[in-house]
């Protein structure tokens, strides 16, 4: 395990009409990384104006990247993950932190 | 002051070679913000790859909307944005925090 961590940050491209539909689908996939081992924890933010470029972005911290692709590599995540694509198209990376305050 | 307050995410557009100099120079603005009321939390993310679309995500957590703008109309702010501009575009937007683990 790295200390550290590794952040993913998966920036959504969802149609405005669509966004209430994907939040809820998106927390019933949660549920499944957040038992996952390695998980740390997440933030699913939502834009206040509707026309942001980025409606959705989620920030999730994970032990390290390997625990995290064990997590998506799961079959029930996977399927949920095919259902989500319906509604929007995610832009998942991976990020370090490198500044921090407090 | 808003309990929940609210999330300033900042996707900046940065040159691959930029992006050092941008991060120091960053801090330097960051150190101005923290010492603003209202400020609670912020992280600057660097992507683990060059390939990646968005290289610098800033996630700053405010009491307000109103806060977060009270610090940055600040003159010293104002000029330390003027001067990062010449390496980064960024793009600002607020979030509420929709779903949030543990």
């Amino acid at each position: 395990m790295d200390e550290k961590g590794v952040t993913l940050i998966t920036v959504f491209e969802v149609a405005p009409d669509r966004v209430d539909a994907f939040v809820e689908q998106w927390r019933e996939r949660a549920e499944l990384m957040r038992a996952a081992p390695g998980f740390r924890d997440a933030r699913l933010h939502r834009a206040r104006t509707a026309e942001a470029r980025f409606q959705l972005i989620n920030v999730a911290n994970w032990d390290s990247a390997e625990a995290m692709e064990a997590a998506r590599a799961d079959p029930a995540f996977q399927e949920s993950v095919r259902l989500a694509l319906e509604d929007a198209v995610p832009h998942p990376v991976l990020y370090d932190v490198v500044v921090e305050y407090p």
